[in-house]
């Protein structure tokens, strides 16, 4: 870390994060719940973790208890993508271990769970800690995407586990390394090994999460930063009034992130992957949709307006998805010819030839340059459906069609102006957020007191979290009832069930019965930026996403 | 404005800027210091402006004077682009004319100076003011381009002035339109009419100031918000370790923007467009010094890193510019023929073998893709270098010169991934910083003073800034003492002098001293999001340029 901070670093380097009551006593107790099961799936799920399956939940309480209270020696790796407030899972971490041994240690596995494979970490110390209290970032320790899944790697940590003779072992990750934590915890529990692993709930995806955990850590200010700046695009809009702004936002697999940030700015368009997908909609139709807005606008004297969309939106379009498939098994069986093809027109012609009729169609429809792009393979070789900006795509689009209408005598009143955005980076390491520094504490804090337990193949959680941390109530979800079997890598794996936007849940259905409004009128709220130290109605209010959940 | 607003809009609504003292008296004097001239170009300035050349500096003070008390009518304008605290400049016009007499009117004209020539305005009521307070954006009336300049328009103003019985017009905006402020007072002195018309300096670039304006509003909120945002990735690149960030800033014509944030963040490279055009640095040195500090970070293990560059970067490039000339040239003489070759390779081959050897090669030296843009033409007849990304642009290059640095066995510990950014419309509209909206409120309520004082041609200004508001002197400038000739549209003209990055100013010193240590170290400072409600050294502290230049 750099010597020199800011002032605003200074000043939250002495927040204080909030816990639950119960952690905040001396006295922490664990009740155990009753037995779990996964909602589906169950024989296979039991078969695949025999000594792990049907754990009950846990809830951490105030009384005495039979936590373990000599020296633990646990370690902590964070991995994936970054999310504001893992530094302060690891701080809850060593504070709940210091306070309840002083002797403890806690090791950080260094650029994520290749450092816990390779036994390479560095010992965690008071004076470390204390520079990253409340700090975006994973840079303490760095992160990797690296999986524990193969044998050799699993009898690599438990070797590991045993040099260092660690009690316990915490994996701040989504919900694959969640799952991750779940077959080592099986693997080194059926090996005798009495290593606890415990995962913690991050990503700024939102979409770990089900009813005992109600937000994965990060989403809050990931969301709130995005937001920030979708704001501030807004009011640009309104005082330029000629720029319509599309803004791509980061979310492959869910659409949360948008969701929410359509909830806090009210903007005139939200794409929503998951309701697209569902209701089969085309990518001809979302654009004729998108027009349709920019029209009824530009009839009311506005030229502006504000789009968001999710970056996994083509993923979910059927006929995308078809064509890309088609695409992936020509470019697999024909690549050479392909590539004997200099030219883009001429290799278009060829691929359009060897697709589907409704493909090509959808190929043909697109502007060259995406053409262009999909043809590529990356490195897994796959088409490289990620490289395309779909927020220009769909500029593109919207532009040629308003021509086209243009030319027809329609849509006159349309001057359509467009500029692009891309939020992603901008938010996956901002200084977390009041309510993801206290959440992320207490998970940290809970996590110990998993490990003080004894149990392993936990995920620790924080419920109640749209009240005051006063009645938040801290524990652990036993990982194998997440469980649910899914094909991965064209076989059934059991894997954490990822929680995608729900069109019947609270805030999708608040967000559908306001979006025509928000279409035509200016609705838009301006968040502003993230604040840590005014009133507690701006600084800790729960996502929006949540407060609906919950009825808030 | 949506009826909906968020919890930081209904706080901030309530935040009462802070005034210089001076002005928080009901007994508000004018003190007029020397007459003035202009550095240079007396005799043309004094020839263009003979009614309003030479006016004393004014301060204002407290104590009885002659400022008028009866009720006034003014009219506000804002014009050009959007900068934070806009709203505020309004809000403290309209506090102050109010405050002197309740009966007075405030008319804002609508989408800028155009407004003021179609005569299109609202009154701006107490209700309409106090929904604005505090708040980011122009919304409240708009902003526009247009320039009052002919002599229809300078009359339609006139005419517009005498019909609604206008005491003065506030205008609102950047260098050219302080500058139009001028014309236009002059205009109306000379033709026996007795509104007076007062600037504002208002930009977000920074790049109106001198010894009397210390700083443009706006440039406070917009350099901390990409701050923040830049911040926020660097503490990424540092966390996820494998990817370089180039970072586009908005400011064409000046650097500040840029050299602000670097100051804020410490990044690894910053580029500054004035310095390379003092130095007459080449496209190609530009690529081989960035490529040399990623080649030193990689082989110290670092493959990440964090580079900005202003926006108008290229325009500033001695070689890119001679060749851009020759290319306008060309096209215009040649624009059939070219477009009569329909392979971009044959109108590169075409335009190569027009164009001079050295700018033949920077031609060749660039991507294809910027090669076919720039032989477009923007619909003002140029060439349009203002949609090359030039972010974009630098990465493809460094990509470049590495592979062939590869392929010479060189560079071999680098791996090259990077990500570009563009941060512009994500600032201008950010609800004022704390300093932008007593510095904004502050310059409204000393317009409201010079036009009670019945002066004209003036722009409203606050000195001593770096001090407590306490110690803030407001004042007014006269225009003309800002003007210099320089040539426009072919013809010399009086503007005001931008005011570029000084590379012997104390901030772009500090970051020459600094930034070979920041190239290497990760000294990254993390700003955080604007606050707005905390300690005053992370709510209230001025930019570290203004702390800089003023010794602070």
């Amino acid at each position: 870390m750099s010597s020199q901070i800011s002032a605003l670093q200074k000043h939250r380097a002495a927040y204080q994060p909030k816990l639950p009551k119960a952690l905040r006593t001396g006295t922490i107790a664990v009740q155990l719940g009753a037995s779990t099961a996964p909602p589906t799936d169950q024989d296979e799920i039991r078969k695949a973790f025999p000594n792990t399956y049907g754990q009950p939940e846990v809830k951490l309480v105030e009384g005495k208890g039979s936590l373990k209270s000599g020296a633990l020696k646990v370690g902590v790796v964070l991995s994936g993508g970054q999310a504001p407030g893992g530094h302060n899972v690891i701080a809850g971490l060593y504070d709940a271990l210091i306070a309840a041994n002083p002797a403890s240690v806690l090791y950080g596995f260094l650029k994520g769970p290749g450092g816990v494979i390779k036994g390479k970490y560095v010992e965690l110390t008071a004076g470390i800690i204390d520079e990253y209290r409340n700090t975006g970032g994973f840079s303490m320790i760095m992160s990797g995407r690296d999986k524990i899944e193969k044998p050799e790697e699993l009898a690599a940590c438990k070797k590991n586990f045993e040099t260092l003779g660690l009690d316990g072992l915490v994996i701040i990750g989504g919900d694959d390394s969640n799952t991750n934590a779940a077959v080592l915890a099986e693997y080194i529990k059926a090996s005798g090994c009495t290593t606890s692993v415990v995962g913690v709930p991050k990503t700024i995806d939102g979409d770990m999460k089900n009813e005992q955990i109600e937000a994965s850590f990060g989403f809050d200010t990931a969301a709130r930063t995005y937001s920030e700046l979708i704001g501030n695009i807004a009011r640009d809009a309104q005082s330029a009034v000629k720029y319509w702004h599309f803004i791509r936002l980061m979310g492959r697999a869910a659409s949360h992130v948008t969701l929410e940030c359509a909830l806090q700015v009210q903007p005139n368009i939200c794409l929503i992957s998951e309701e697209i997908q569902q209701k089969g909609i085309s990518l001809d139709q979302i654009v004729d949709s998108i027009v349709d807005t920019i029209v009824k606008r530009a009839e009311a004297g506005k030229q502006y307006g504000i789009l968001l969309v999710p970056e996994g939106l083509l993923e979910f379009i059927g006929d995308i998805k078809v064509m890309i498939e088609e695409l992936s098994n020509i470019l697999a069986a024909d690549e050479a010819s392909l590539k004997s093809l200099g030219d883009q027109t001429d290799r278009s012609k060829f691929i359009t030839g060897k697709l589907s009729g409704h493909s090509a169609s959808v190929y043909n429809s697109l502007p060259a340059a995406i053409q262009a792009v999909l043809l590529e393979r990356d490195s897994h070789g796959n088409v490289p459906l990620s490289q395309v900006e779909t927020e220009r795509l769909l500029m593109d689009l919207v532009a040629a069609k308003i021509k086209v209408l243009q030319s027809q005598g329609k849509a006159e009143k349309v001057k359509f102006a467009p500029l692009s955005h891309f939020f992603g980076y901008e938010g996956r390491c901002a200084a977390p957020s009041n309510f993801d520094a206290d959440y992320c504490y207490s998970l940290g804090y809970a996590a110990a007191q998993l490990v003080r337990a004894g149990l392993t193949g936990y995920t620790s959680n924080v419920e109640n979290m749209t009240k005051s941390s006063d009645a938040w109530i801290a524990g652990g979800t036993p990982v194998t009832m997440m469980l649910n079997m899914e094909q991965r890598k064209g076989k059934p794996t059991p894997v954490i069930k990822k929680a995608l936007v729900d069109l019947d849940g609270a805030p999708f259905k608040f967000f559908a019965a306001n979006r025509a409004k928000w279409a035509l009128e200016d609705a838009y709220v301006f968040p502003g930026a993230i604040q840590y130290f005014g009133p507690s109605e701006v600084c800790d209010a729960p996502t929006k996403t949540l407060a609906l959940e919950k009825g808030a």
